[in-house]
């Protein structure tokens, strides 16, 4: 059915292939008020454009943003936000060679298996930038989050072997290498370990880590839109993300209730915990403390290596793919987690405002 | 908003409370025509239901199953299907204590700030009771995939520090330990590691595996109702999941992109995989290789141990829960795991139905 | 698709067939603390229940509703409501002699065709013992308007040539006529307008009228989502109504734009119009005015004269149906229309919480 | 919320405001395999933009769509579709005088009300503009009917007083004249009222009527996604739309049950009926049987007349609307109307594939 529509309330639907006209985004349920002004959402662009860096594609694309619709006089109207983005780059060549045969670790097969045919010009629509749209939308979210004291803060947490311990996050670094890892020193551990792979041909996958802050306890909807489990699906929809994990995750399996319980205590008048194994999320609905989980990515799928697969027409055969391609995925996708992250909670704020009849009439009694 | 329907063609919808007058579910969108007995619903549900083993609560429940509606002659007719559990132990002697205590590791807290108050009785709707509603639909969703050749697997993969390895996997010995282990030395390891965390009033957690077997190639609806991306949320929506993984997951961070890559051949007219790093999924839709995903549940959070919190008046506390609870929650969320995901897949067979126009043909044209 | 959910935020999903166990609905997203007793759901129930009046069938049906879940003390928790109506009437002997031919003016061939078999005892799910549900779920709805001031009136407005004019709008006499109508004097003309349709076994239709006063401006969401819109679908939803308007409706169709413009003035600090064309909605959004539409239902296609029909086996008969059925369906429909719009105008009021930045600030920061 | 969505397989999502950059629509869940050519999406957007005749604005607007993504060698992809279409006329200056003051008949004042401030140039998102959306969207959900037989048909039934009764019905006329009319000789006395109101500096309103042959039986769910509930909310979400009935519609509340119920017979081998008072709608799914429905449209709302109403700020004052305004509006909105019947019944076509097992099992199995 209609996949591309993203939220219940604060929403998005987004469009475009990697070859076509462009890629574009239309935000829906926005609240009204709200400034906005395109530098901001070109700036969110600008994180996951290519060219950053030596370790991205050499395609050039200069990825400006358009708002068609939705603003008046620098604030949302409430109406729907149309935000477009031209393709420049609209060569096939790069592509030509592989019209007819699956990219090993690609969607060419399962598309062609779901529709009968598919649009093989750099993936189509399964193209990395389809997260154009959702990293649009991401922006205009964020801005929300802002004026409600809530922020963001996603980062490369590891890229191949090389992680940073928590105990070495320095978050004013993440802007300054181009790699986004909270700690510089390890950014240039990575940097060499992915010039060897480069060198190799060869790709490797990384960890993202995301927080969350300033979010007001309650928010996440029993029993199937609990927090974490829209949050799952918003990251998991990312192509290339395999698993996700929230504050301790996966190795909370391995601890024992009276380690992995989090205290409660008074902080003053403020209800705190001592520790939070939890991540924020207790009986899927943010407890006031900071939110936090990891997205693990998978290899870039695209190497230069030859490689063992079949054609459309059903023969064994052996692919090379040309061009160039970043060696890994993760700095780019910094920016796609934390924006559908955004969107995510966006999206349970507004669910949240029917939660209490005090709330109701403090909107239309006050 | 609503938080208690999960899927769009195929779709349940769930209520009840652990002490309240019982538990159920209604299920929307099943097709016409499919034989369905109150037996084989009861069969899941005597899957998670107390008493099973003796690490299991002492709670006494028949979560005997009734079929209020959907179905005429043994076949369902394409209208809901309403299904209900009376709670027998409506008892809330074993929770007085806590009323006004919020329990470490438990939603009491976050119910109580999102709704203002809260049904303290054993949890109420965060109760592992809620789950009833879930299996009773999954058991209805499992029979549709019957139908058309789709099997889905759930075991224990890992209980506290006893994990079974993919080699020692016996499918066959899943149903004849009680721990639903794939593996009965590995099972008896993990009885007695369970013993012993209750002797320490303590509790554990561990991995749930879920396989599908004979899923057509292409289920999954590009680019935000992936099927990992709507597993996620249908398995991180269950209460103590806290990590979720699809094929190599997390560890395929740590691979390359020549090692994670699986090679396409042909087997005869079919096209196969080499591996299956990708766990049956490319692209968010499904290869028709075999699904595996991994859910990791974190320990019991119902400790007998004294634990520090704080009442709803703002007050430090100690709080010691009394009554008997399961040391670990793994053994009877395997059902529910295995629920969820046949809900997820049905309601993508029936999405999907609508991928291409020369299957519209064949439904109103042949 | 699963068609028995209507609503977004506050949404009912009913289930239930006229001679199976029972009939049911499940409120989710009813704002917590709102006081709720059983007593006020059945007062709704029983406006719509058998033997109201000697215009009704001879049916006995006690139609008592339990609460099964979502109540806690006495008030909403936020959680799913569940709402049991045992059927008590489950004799099918009324019904054989139609099990295997299509009743003109019913849902029993369409249902066949669409299912490919139907459950026939008393129509199954088409029956109008279906609008239980949806009765007690305005019932539900009703509460959460009264609490901000919002009331809502239906009444029969004509009951076959028999039409109360606005003129003589009596409202107090509503609950005095078992016909609901708004002058007793005209409910005894159309009461011996039904003695003589009873003669001629024959039947007859009507037109509903309801008013909603209070609503606060700005209820709808554009485009699509439109106040009247929403109603539209939620009132022709109900089995047997086959038009709708609002305000000047069909007749604004005959105005001048001269005549239909509503013109608006200043009334202290209040904006109002001067007339009230509109019925209450400008855009598709409430403007403060009193919202007024009307429903139109078809006479009962239940008749006892002989009757020309097919057999499912494709033959040609006639069919003569017995037992007793209502002349005319609108008294009995009243209620129902009242509770459709109660549940739709309840929904945009949650919908409408996040329409401006204000709003959001206000529930989040003070 | 996020009211610019409609459908749920096939889903439309439209944006834009009369003077902004754009308008257009987002089309998700288009079968893939679908023939798709910009003429003709084109062709429908001619038949609703200005300049058709002497009875609609003067507004330039070239209204040329642009196939934005979606598409892939002249078949569509399964992938969202989006269409653009940029506005040419951005002059504000017919609107100035009114961006402070509330148009009567318009929705100046409930968006004001709802979103706290307004985008007043040319309605902004009010505008009969937003139609272009729908308008293309139907034209994509057109093609996919005609695909699988079934044909849409619609015109002007009424202009003011001038009506054309079923007896005087000349589809092939319907194109031969500017009003969309099934009768020649009627448009031009319409054209000669309209002349008349132009006059007057006045404006009037009509009926549209729609037919759809070839419907299979069996379309809509029951029970609240109706197939004339669906109808309704479609119909009723245009703008100055203010009544629709099916078949006999109110006319039916005026019809004994003798009457009004389509005798069955058989004709071969296929169930008919006599008559077609219940306009191809038994029980809320299509009957096989010609669907017929009438909306009824106001008056233009915009006239050059001296008007009474109140500013911003809350004084009564006078205003005239300057500009020409087209004095009907029911011939553009011809093909608006038959657009979303188009666009739901290609949802309910989609819906209705998991209406059976045995249709499931006939695409995955066969």
């Amino acid at each position: 059915m209609s996949g591309s529509t993203f939220g219940n309330l604060f929403r998005i639907t987004t469009w475009g292939e990697s070859h076509g006209a462009g890629i574009g985004v239309v935000i829906d349920g926005c609240p009204a008020g709200l400034p906005l002004d395109v530098s901001h959402i070109q700036a969110f662009l600008d994180r996951r454009k290519p060219g950053q860096s030596r370790y991205t594609t050499k395609r050039q694309e200069s990825d400006q943003v358009e708002i068609l619709s939705g603003t008046f006089e620098g604030r949302t109207t409430g109406t729907p936000i149309s935000l477009l983005v031209r393709n420049q780059d609209q060569r096939s060549r790069d592509y030509g060679n592989i019209a007819s045969v699956y990219r090993p670790g690609h969607a060419d097969y399962t598309y062609t298996q779901k529709y009968g045919f598919r649009d093989y010009r750099g993936g189509g629509r399964s193209s990395g930038r389809e997260t154009i749209g959702r990293t649009a939308g991401g922006a205009v979210a964020s801005l929300i989050l802002k004026e409600l004291g809530i922020h963001t803060t996603a980062f490369s947490k590891a890229i191949g072997p090389v992680e940073v311990p928590e105990s070495e996050y320095r978050f004013d670094e993440i802007s300054q290498n181009t790699l986004y890892m909270p700690n510089n020193e390890r950014a240039k551990d990575a940097a060499s370990y992915l010039d060897s792979m480069m060198k190799k041909l060869d790709s490797c996958g990384g960890a993202i880590e995301c927080m969350i802050n300033g979010l007001p306890a309650g928010l996440g909807e029993p029993v199937f839109e609990k927090l974490d489990a829209c949050l799952a699906k918003a990251i998991l929809s990312i192509g290339a993300v395999k698993a996700i994990e929230f504050g301790e995750g996966r190795n909370a399996a391995l601890l024992n209730g009276s380690q992995n319980n989090d205290a409660f205590f008074m902080h003053g008048n403020a209800v705190q915990k001592k520790t939070n194994h939890a991540g924020g999320i207790l009986g899927g609905m943010s407890d006031g403390d900071t939110l936090v989980f990891r997205a693990f990515v998978k290899p870039t799928p695209s190497i230069a290596q030859p490689q063992q697969t079949v054609t459309e027409n059903g023969e064994d055969t052996e692919l090379t793919i040309h061009g160039r391609h970043d060696p890994v995925i993760v700095p780019r996708a910094v920016v796609v987690v934390e924006s559908m992250a955004a969107i995510t909670v966006a999206d349970l704020l507004l669910q949240n405002m029917g939660s209490r009849m005090e709330y109701l009439k403090k909107i239309y009694h006050d």
